[in-house]
């Protein structure tokens, strides 16, 4: 059969984490491959109850059509918790509700992104980014990164030989797959490029309530004083992915550029769980719950850090994330992470090999660790096995 | 402000309906605007039977990430489904659970067109289609219909003319807008023509199973022997929106690069929502629950023909559906209906002025009606409220 595809369709790849989460999904894989949180701290007698609230007090509104834009005291809550922590000053008006961060993303692309724009990204960058941009057919330049984030003399010279640079794609907080986060300077020094140089900057932060050591830091979006930043934010790691519930956070001018794109999209998102999980904000104390999951997560990256530290060959480089769901290795150079990743699914334990992490470059001796969906006593366990598969293969 | 917006965002309209929905969400608005399902129908007590019952056996599993495709068990009932009433034959490998049908229209523009494309649809056509399709940059040529559905000899010059036709979208029955159902000749021809001419089908099937008269015909998917056929449904209308439950379904080479693409949008379907309509399915009778969806909607048509008929002006012309929401009406050619909807509105009954169903025609003595979200005496009430206006109007 023959098929009139579009251009992109040949440059879309299957993401290969989600291709591995079905390789892992038997029960005796010890799994550091997805950006899972960890189900047994899911609220469910919580849940339950907003649940059953909602659908017995406001049934008919929750199961009905409702606006593109979201349902409005969820934009109200976001807003309010953003200017509390973050430093902006939003409204519900600055607020779109999202289907998750991802689709953030997507429209992200769809309104900034012709055909044959440059995306300026972190090296490496989170995977499911990649692929949402090179849906609108762009190319990406990867910038360098140190341990206060982007290196910004390294940006500024892109952004002045690329002309056609349209959006500045980041994660300062426990970046996706790094772990790392930014300095305040840098979010200040990238805020400032982005006004000097009419860029956006989408600043992705899915992990910055799960902070497990130092101080919280600012925005770059409160830097913002050109509104060329977009914020985008989820539900996923605070409470549920299962709801599919983020957002997308601007200047109403641009704000309202993404709601007209996401008409077009999926019309809206799902209106139950918009109410679930505002009956849930307004009936129980999520600053509690969220404390509760950093400390599992706390105690999970120190068994990674530990146990790679001691059982690890010394010549491994590691990243210490104060905060997320990852770390990530960087192998001695003659090591594919590709070929460890094949032995050591023989031995049941998985995780990404690095490489699809950058959109351009070729890092064949990387990989990412996740440690927020395996029990304590599984993840000193699987980095045990991996030191084992990897002293037998380089010894 | 300056922001660097994507060329497409110049060409995206708010979707008017949409806007009107804002309008008319007073409880003293008469609407016949939007294309909503009657809330008092959903069955309500059952959804809180499976949402519970998901949530107390599944809970971890619900709330969790889970993959592109959709949950298995409702991608399987689709397809049974499809194959019992539809002529088709799937297996679950053939579907795709899409954030409602609106998704899946979305993600057919993304694997199928680029810039400059074409694609042919039926003359009005449904409006988010054409904001979904516009997105990608394409061209719409539209061709005439008639009681039996496109005008085959119309659509063949068209695919001749233009050799950058990509897709030729349909809703071959109940059309959104104009209610109209193709013949089964119509639905051959057009198989015939998207093989003979290597040009995909959208069939956009959300009303299919809301019919009130006559024999169910095949889909246009069940004469397909190129492949080239990709259908689209929804359980907004025969269960509730407020879930954002559709699918794609088409040859597994095909809903492989819908899946691509849907990773890249957003990741995957509410877990949760796909979860509690299998369970719905797998418990209860949903049969009988459209059956007794379609004796109110039947009623409401009858209602709404009846009330024109009686005090409507002679010269106007309008559809008699088989089935579905909508009806569509002609006004004499001196009519401005935007014009009408003001005045209307002042009176508290609200409409859609059909302009907008046409990509690139003016037809401004057309609009579309929507009889199944009013209750009965409101729907005589509204329409005798319009035929007053129209007369004061246009004595």
């Amino acid at each position: 059969m023959e098929y009139k595809y579009a251009k992109r369709i040949s440059q879309i790849k299957a993401s290969e984490i989600r291709e591995l989460l079905k390789l892992t999904e038997k029960p005796e894989v010890i799994s550091f491959a997805g950006g899972l949180p960890a189900p047994e701290l899911f609220p469910m007698e919580e849940i339950k109850w907003a649940s059953s609230h909602v659908l017995t007090h406001n049934g008919e509104q929750a199961l009905q059509y409702s606006s593109t834009e979201g349902f409005t005291p969820l934009r109200k809550w976001i807003a309010d918790r953003m200017n509390a922590q973050l430093g902006t000053s939003f409204c519900d008006e600055n607020i779109l509700i999202t289907h998750g961060s991802q689709q953030a993303l997507d429209l992200s692309g769809k309104v900034f992104l012709d055909e044959g724009d440059v995306v300026l990204c972190e090296s490496p960058t989170y995977l499911a980014a990649i692929s949402a941009f090179r849906a609108y057919g762009c190319e990406f330049v990867e910038i360098e990164t140190d341990t206060e984030g982007m290196i910004m003399s390294d940006l500024e010279r892109a952004l002045q030989t690329h002309p056609t640079s349209k959006l500045i794609y980041v994660i300062p907080n426990f970046q996706n797959p790094t772990g790392r986060t930014w300095s305040l300077k840098r979010r200040q020094q990238l805020a400032d490029l982005s006004a000097k140089y009419h860029v956006a900057v989408i600043e992705d932060n899915p992990y910055g309530e799960l902070r497990y050591e130092g101080e919280p830091l600012p925005s770059v979006k409160s830097f913002d004083r050109s509104g060329n930043v977009v914020y985008t934010g989820t539900f996923s790691k605070i409470f549920c992915p299962g709801y599919r519930i983020g957002w997308a956070a601007a200047e109403t001018d641009v704000i309202r550029k993404y709601v007209l794109v996401k008409q077009g999209a999926d019309l809206q998102c799902n209106t139950m769980a918009q109410m679930i999980i505002s009956a849930y904000l307004e009936n129980y104390d999520i600053d509690a719950h969220i404390l509760s999951i950093r400390e599992v997560y706390r105690r999970r990256r120190d068994i990674a850090i530990s146990t790679i530290r001691r059982y690890f060959p010394s010549d491994i480089k590691y990243t210490v994330p104060e905060g997320g769901l990852f770390l990530w290795l960087e192998l001695n150079e003659k090591i594919n992470a590709a070929k460890l990743l094949e032995k050591c699914l023989e031995h049941n334990v998985a995780f990404v090999p690095g490489n699809s992490f950058f959109p351009n470059k070729q890092k064949l001796n990387t990989l990412r660790i996740n440690f927020s969906n395996m029990q304590d006593d599984k993840i000193a366990e699987g980095l045990i096995r991996m030191s084992e598969v990897l002293s037998h293969m380089f010894p």
